[in-house]
């Protein structure tokens, strides 16, 4: 079998003003990026379809090493639709360039369901994450300005909350002073450097609904407080025009195709496990508008991505989905059922049968949501006929079918039954009933999530959160939306525990109130907004030859 | 009269395969950007002419906060040699959004001598400045992940010379310490940040000649030294690979128009005062390649980036120039005589006349290298007919003659006179005769530097730069080019000294060996690699309305 990025460069690559065409976006429409890639404009005079597709969210178990497909699996999805006849669309997120270069590889799908131009897009794609960290450290370099330029807005250096951006996993950033060097190189202070996924602006550009709306919330973003701590805003500083104009192309969608040449929207790029993890409202939106089927993902497990689409997404996109796809590997669930990385490959019953109550937990939290559920098992040569049945067996418990999909080998003609499955789950009639109402007070928000979605028992608050939510009644900032910060590798705040930890708590270290993208962050465990680079870095295997073929890229 | 956003934004643009079509690319050879923007590949198997068009090398006397308008004249200059029916090019820098975003504003001319489209060529553009960024902060993460990973090339984190870099001006970075936090967030050390036009990568850029050039450069950066004091090469780390496929589409140059459509290619960025200062080698080398009559523009003023381009960029291009244009405005003649920027509007001949001295200096330099040269004056509306006649006598004294251009107000119309000389200047045998060789010592470089260029007395080299170059003598570096890092304000180090100081001696207060750019970089003065924003940022008059229109760039 050849390597993705392989399959990729061998793509026969149609066109894109023709996948617009069949999309039915205009020629003038679209804004070509090379022959591979366009921007969808933001015309406010073009008029679209005001009747919406059918949504179909993919999630999944909580991630291992052993890998779930997830990207994958979404990719094979709407290829499958295709075949079946369906006008499809994908929306997806942009993949950052930290983990490319890091561990994790980007976010283009796998085998024969991937999208392309593969490379480009785990790349640079259309500037979208660098014009966020040119605004985002544009802003930050405003903030220190006004420290050294005498400080007309008294802000308190030691309470700025606005940190600067790299798109780079860089640990050593982390935690960094500033300022040195004497009085012409600027006031010394604390700071630090988050992944620019991180950024609120990240956040804002993936929720707002037009340009004017993404000024409004970069106005409405708080930096830090003053000595008087009182909250200083972007309005405060002056600079929300020129960073709306920084992000005037990144705010619109990017189209690029499948390997069967299935349009696809790849747009905003928040991680699940630290921001809100789907893509931008506007590129779910365009796909609704344009077509019948839209297959989007939200990122990491249930838990994180699937969580923070149905409860913070879905109200400002204004459509629920129609359909929830959740994926697993029998490798993930034997690993979460204690079976070591080395030994995944022996069928092993037990571990699988253990491993399952982390499927079963996402079964459960997201039945609770009223809208159907399948379950798409991203099979692997290994995966035994008796393991496969085992899995079937469990989800039925739950009112639920497993279907098994072969899409890495077979691209869309690998996710056949699951495609049917969800054309007849999506006709049925949902009833989305949300985790909670936007006036419940934070603390009980967070309940609901621990409880209900983690299968937890509480939440513990430090000292320090339990001050800011004090604070943030006071400001009336207390009844906005919450965003977990939790690790992405359990159901608890505690990566090392896997499978369906009990009578856990979560542990809230701190909250981030991020009024731009109207939410508040909760910090749990030892969540970290930066990443680091492994031991052996991924940048280490990429190489490009004389031909322009690149090699290493996964 | 309109601004200048507002004039290129009624600006009539031909689409740019048309552009392209009448440059003589094909096609295939170009890949878009939108419709008004395109990259030129670097195919291969594409064989362009080998007999290569005039080159005009438009450069000025040192720039004052009174403006000179070189990228104005350049711009103005190529429509004008259209008009008289020559197939013209231009080839630029790329503008950095740092001073954009800063005081300077953009770099793409003024009134109707512009390239278009203004606003994206001020911003992200292709996105090649921000492929830079990522990949030289993707270098510096990997530096501070192997010290942080048991540190196996052993290197000394008190002499990394790779420091970090973004596209913004932001003086707070200058000295920063990072990996604090504790032995999970990298090691603790003293580093800096400079802005993305100074970073190796954007010399290397500039200068390699093809991807695996670029590759092999990059491979022979020297990101500092080990406790033996043995210098650590990108080769070491092993990533030439990966910086190299982050920079597979920066290194393709840019194509893009004038208000009156001709061709533009718009690739490379460096600061003339911190490094080369001139477009890329393979943007030029394209334009020559395309095109009968090139015009080129070196950055600052001719003692920095006039100087560059004949001593360092000239010997890789492998052609040398057929004229030199000097810019200069009587205003900032007038300030460089002592008048003070209020009372520029006045008539006042003896300051003019004291100025002159300063563009006698360059007249002086200039005209060593044994290409023709002619003035342009840059005219402004306060400028009178006694005025103009005393430059023009002056001018004649160096064998010179001096044509007003009235390009900001009149495009290629205002510059008639200056392109018919440039058609009979080009026309002439030329004789250049280089500066220095290239085996001739470091010392002696600096030395004919200083005193045929600035009409300096000597070199002064600190305790330190007197160290470096015997260490550079024993590891065999001494015979590289010198790039001068010097105040664009003035002849010699002291930005207060305008109009032509007498008997000065240039301060070197360091070397920075760039072993993958292939020269030595000399530290002059105070001269700094991150410059700081004003009192009041261009930013804060920055806005867009909902129709996208955009105010306030300039």
């Amino acid at each position: 079998m050849p390597t993705d990025i392989e399959i990729a460069q061998a793509a026969k690559i149609t066109p894109i003003s023709e996948i617009a065409a069949s999309a039915g976006l205009q020629p003038q429409e679209i804004e070509p990026y090379g022959y591979d890639k366009a921007k969808i404009k933001l015309d406010p005079e073009v008029k679209r379809p005001t009747d919406l597709g059918k949504l179909i969210l993919v999630t999944s178990i909580n991630p291992t090493p052993a890998g779930e497909g997830k990207s994958t699996v979404t990719v094979g999805l709407a290829d499958a639709l295709k075949l079946a006849g369906k006008n499809t669309m994908i929306a997806l997120r942009e993949p950052s360039l930290g983990p490319v270069m890091g561990l994790k590889g980007g976010a283009t799908g796998g085998g024969y369901a991937q999208v392309v131009p593969m490379a480009d897009i785990n790349l640079h794609f259309t500037g979208d994450f660098h014009a966020l960290t040119s605004a985002h450290d544009t802003l930050s370099a405003v903030i220190d300005n006004s420290l050294h330029q005498g400080n007309p807005l008294n802000i308190d250096p030691r309470r700025i909350l606005w940190k600067r951006v790299v798109d780079i996993n860089d640990r050593a950033l982390r935690h960094v002073t500033i300022g040195l060097g004497g009085p012409t190189s600027g006031v010394p202070r604390e700071d630090g450097f988050d992944i620019t996924v991180a950024s609120e602006l990240m956040a804002i550009l993936t929720l707002s609904t037009d340009l004017m709306d993404l000024k409004a919330r970069i106005n409405r973003i708080v930096v830090g407080y003053t000595y008087d701590k009182e909250p200083v805003t972007v309005a405060d500083l002056g600079v929300a025009g020129a960073l709306t104009v920084l992000l005037k192309d990144a705010i619109k969608p990017n189209l690029v195709q499948t390997l069967a040449h299935t349009p696809a929207i790849i747009h905003g790029g928040p991680f699940a496990n630290i921001a809100q993890g789907t893509n931008s409202i506007l590129a779910t939106k365009t796909a609704l508008q344009l077509a019948d089927y839209v297959v989007t993902e939200a990122g990491f497990g249930a838990d994180l991505g699937g969580e923070k689409f149905l409860d913070v997404k879905v109200p400002l996109l204004g459509k629920t989905p129609d359909a929830i796809v959740i994926v697993a590997t029998i490798r993930a669930l034997k690993h979460h059922g204690g079976v070591a990385l080395g030994d995944l490959n022996n069928e092993n019953i037990e571990a699988l049968s253990a491993g399952l109550e982390n499927l079963g937990q996402h079964l459960t939290a997201m039945n609770r949501y009223g809208v159907p559920v399948v379950v798409a098992i991203n099979r692997f040569t290994a995966d035994t006929a008796q393991e496969l049945a085992v899995i079937k067996d469990y989800v039925a418990q739950f009112g639920a079918t497993a279907y098994t999909t072969e899409v890495w080998a077979k691209g869309g003609e690998g996710a056949t039954d699951l495609a049917q499955a969800v054309i007849e789950k999506v006709a049925q009639e949902s009833d989305f009933t949300p985790l909670y109402q936007a006036n419940d007070a934070a603390t009980d928000k967070l309940n609901a999530i621990v409880q209900t979605i983690y299968g937890g028992k509480t939440i513990v608050l430090s000292g320090k959160a339990q001050k800011q939510l004090k604070e943030f009644e006071a400001r009336g900032w207390d009844k906005l939306p919450i965003i977990m910060a939790k690790t992405q590798y359990s159901l608890s705040d505690d990566a090392k525990k896997l499978g369906a930890p009990k009578d856990f708590a979560i542990h809230i270290r701190e909250f981030v109130p991020k009024l731009g993208a109207g939410f508040l962050v909760a910090l749990t465990g030892n969540i970290m907004t930066m990443p680091g680079l492994p031991k052996h870095p991924a940048a280490l295997d990429i190489d490009i030859d004389e031909k322009g073929q690149i090699t290493g890229l996964f």
